[in-house]
């Protein structure tokens, strides 16, 4: 019997990143509440709805159950129960309980969110987790949202990518393992081009046949443009979708599945011809965010040099709509988990799974400058402070994003360690990160004004709403201190940048060369 | 008297592009037709309206010269009396002798810029030109269109950009030598960032301080973004425009001058910082649009080894509006004159005028694969051919843009001689390029079948609209023959790509992979 084995004590407990822990159940008690799901979700099929399994509840699998289990029939009743399947780990079992609990396992700053995972488990019961793969025989259709990644992304070389496939692999088997033979299969998951057609249909070919079914396999590549954040819902709900299969009865079941729970009648599916092209889209897209955001950084470095703002420069050019309102502000640098190694999956894919022989050089050189960006930071630390050996620097903000608590590949990890390299004394706030999963060595401050207090310099790294009237706090906080800020994302316009001239502080923007220019900055 | 010079036996004719040739007169008869200028300028201010000049008639100054003739004060007559001015030499009289003929000198698919030139000549009677600099003198407002240009746009490292300054600052001390005390100097010439404040400043300065004028000079920087194409004349007057100035009162004159002939309720200026923002805005704006490109062609690349058909990829990214819709289609190259070289011009300006120590790695980057596009379709035609070497290959198009006969670094100058250099016989067609001024020794055929006949392979290099049936014509042409085809714009769809399959036809697309998968291309 598969997960049979008690969970050693070490991994009895499972850590949700606000805090929250779950001791994880006994395979017997595992058991037994999947047993309560199956017979729910017979009871659903008898009432007419299609069981659909998401395996892998992470940021994009959580919130695609919670809008699968909304959709609705022609006749408003729910046309799915939808079971959410992840791995009974201190690393997957909170999110498992957190559902069944009828709460969003991420915070979000979409309301919309929680409500819907509220309303799937409480209100009309059609939204379950599970530990069990046996949910995967249950399903008509089985959503892929395993966990795929670069090993590490900093390793930019075309020869040095590391793929850790083998986890994603083990998934794939289970599906095969336990899939109905006439279940749809759909991988959301962003994949190296190529995978679905290479990686996935071998492995689940071997397990039916193994199995002894021979009836053909309905398998699509569908991806998702999940936006956590504010419009988390609607990036699933409301949004573009681009899906292939490589056949047409799998095309057609997986177009009648995204249209149940999608507004395609605004946002039309685009149906692309085999899995490498809709693979190839989703990191052809953020490879393509990422250039463009590396692009301005050189930029940057010249407006800051030339005494030019760069913030205007590039205002003026993005009223030409449709060439140019897309062009990005400097900035900080880029975090998260799809702009730093979608392109690494891309480039491995050419050379491990095609032999194409071709080096995405531009769009390679697009990572490492956004890698780097965090860096120029701390040359401006140097500049400023002389040296910044022995000085203690503030960084506000520690997720990627802002109105986000994730801190997946923040550039704020970046500047910190080459700050703690240096031998300065590097300290982070954050009003919504209450704790760093990277870094759970790092403390966190809550309070502004603690993390400024004595500071020889502050970063401005993160635009948290917070973060509106930080110049108003931090002539407070350090009224007879005034720190070096650095200002990365344009929050101090010129009046404040003089009046904390005035007050005996200095400034200096990303991107704000003026100031320079003006003398206003560094004293 | 300077240009007193009678033009030696050589230099005293001038063709144009399209093949009309005119003479160019004695220093006296140029001197006699300004003084009647010179008269008309007297009586227009007379009635009110204001002298402009402008200097330099190439691509911008001839349309910038016939918008302004076109502007009407509030009692609608015309606002400004406009000379237009530039050299008595081959490669400069035949603009003035057009002008003065109330034709355009480029052959434009706008309609609208004949006619303005036509009726500022004919009707009005507002807009004049000569090779005279004296006109200068007569200015109210000075509009600077001169020839800056780099040398070489293939030394794409930063120590060898060459950009040949000296024209445009003889041209400059024109001005300052003959300009009024309180005329506005408006530097409209795409310039390396600091040009107007390090090079055109102290030139008229000089000259000025040399005539005893202390008075301030007015000088600003206002960047055009003229598209010769079907939008000619709307892209002057109802389009974006950045102007900058060090000073307010420079600034005040610009916008009120560029207010006069611009359509700023829909399209309202934009005030930039000081000229270094101006100047840098329209370079980056280039380099953007160069870079995007240059992004596409290397997953191009892939795509092809791949087997994705990459123009429905990009369809189906292009949906999200204001984030990836200006994501640009596998292509050709790049040509035309800004895209080409203002990113040069840049880098040049960062180590030259401001000893910046920045290099714009990414941005020189898509220069070198824009540069290398072309001879990607010289290694499909080795291996569509075996080797290209004592094959004869028919490009199809010479211009850098369709509708246009516009051939500055066009791509398929690259192709061409790529192609004589491994050995091959290469022919071009173009429907609209009679001269190819770059390469006047190559006959361009006018008639596609003649140059298609016998040929190994045809390149489809341009979108020109008579290229809309090409399939067709190719077909007739070379019947019994059927050359290999390389479409670079997606001009054959799948249908007609089969077809010419079945006729026993070879065919590749750049970008297209998916043809290649299905064994489609190259028999």
């Amino acid at each position: 019997m598969p997960n049979a084995k008690a969970p050693s004590h070490d991994d009895a407990r499972a850590r949700a990143p606000d805090g929250g822990v779950y001791d994880i159940p006994s395979a017997q008690q595992r058991q037994a509440a999947f047993d309560a799901i199956r017979a729910e979700a017979e009871a659903w099929r008898g009432r007419g709805a299609q069981i659909a399994v998401v395996q892998g509840l992470g940021f994009v699998g959580a919130a695609v159950a919670a809008c699968i289990s909304a959709a609705r029939s022609e006749n408003g009743d729910p046309a799915f129960f939808v079971i959410g399947l992840d791995l009974a780990t201190p690393s997957g079992y909170w999110k498992v309980a957190r559902i069944n609990e009828g709460r969003a396992p991420i915070a979000s700053p979409d309301p919309e969110l929680p409500k819907l995972i509220a309303e799937g488990v409480d209100d009309a019961q059609n939204l379950r987790a599970t530990t069990q793969q046996e949910a995967l025989a249950l399903a008509d259709v089985i959503i892929a949202d395993i966990h795929l990644d670069v090993k590490d992304p900093a390793r930019i070389e075309p020869d040095a990518i590391d793929v850790s496939m083998s986890a994603f692999q083990s998934a794939i088997h289970q599906i095969g393992r336990h899939m109905s033979p006439d279940a749809l299969v759909v991988v959301e998951t962003t994949v190296p081009i190529g995978t679905t057609e290479q990686v996935v249909r071998p492995a689940l070919l071997e397990e039916r046949t193994t199995r002894g079914i021979d009836a053909p396999l309905l398998l699509a590549h569908a991806y998702e443009r999940v936006m956590p954040g504010p419009a988390y819902v609607r990036s699933i709900r409301e949004f573009w979708r681009t899906y292939a299969a490589s056949d047409n009865a799998s095309a057609e079941r997986a177009e009648a599945f995204l249209s149940a729970f999608i507004d395609t009648d605004v946002y039309p599916l685009c149906r692309l011809d085999g899995t490498e092209a809709s693979e190839m889209a989703k990191l052809m897209e953020n490879s393509y965010r990422a250039a463009n955001i590396a692009m301005i950084h050189e930029w940057t470095l010249m407006a800051e040099k030339i005494g030019v703002n760069l913030f205007e420069v590039v205002d003026s050019i993005r009223v030409r709509k449709g060439t140019h309102d897309n062009m990005r502000y400097p900035g900080f640098g880029v975090g998260g988990y799809c702009l730093t190694k979608d392109s690494l999956l891309a480039q491995w894919a050419g050379d491990n799974l095609f032999n194409a022989d071709v080096t995405l050089e531009m769009t390679l050189q697009g990572l490492r400058i956004n890698r780097a960006m965090p860096l120029h930071v701390q040359d401006l630390l140097d500049e400023g402070l002389g040296d910044a050996k022995d000085k203690t620097i503030a960084i506000l903000g520690v997720s990627y994003m802002a109105g986000l608590d994730d801190t997946r590949n923040t550039p704020t990890e970046i500047l910190f360690e080459a700050l703690e390299d240096a031998g300065a004394n590097a300290r982070v706030h954050d009003p919504l990160v209450r704790h760093w999963e990277e870094r759970p060595d790092v403390q966190v401050f809550e309070n502004l004004a603690d993390c400024v207090q004595h500071v020889d310099a502050v970063v401005l790294a993160v635009p948290h709403a917070d973060y509106t009237t930080v110049m108003d706090q931090l002539m407070i906080a350090c009224e007879n201190n005034l720190p070096l800020v650095i200002d990365t994302f344009n929050i101090i316009d010129d009046r404040q940048a003089e009046a904390y001239h005035q007050a005996g502080g200095r400034v200096f923007g990303v991107g704000k060369g003026h100031w320079r220019k003006r003398g206003l900055h560094l004293g």
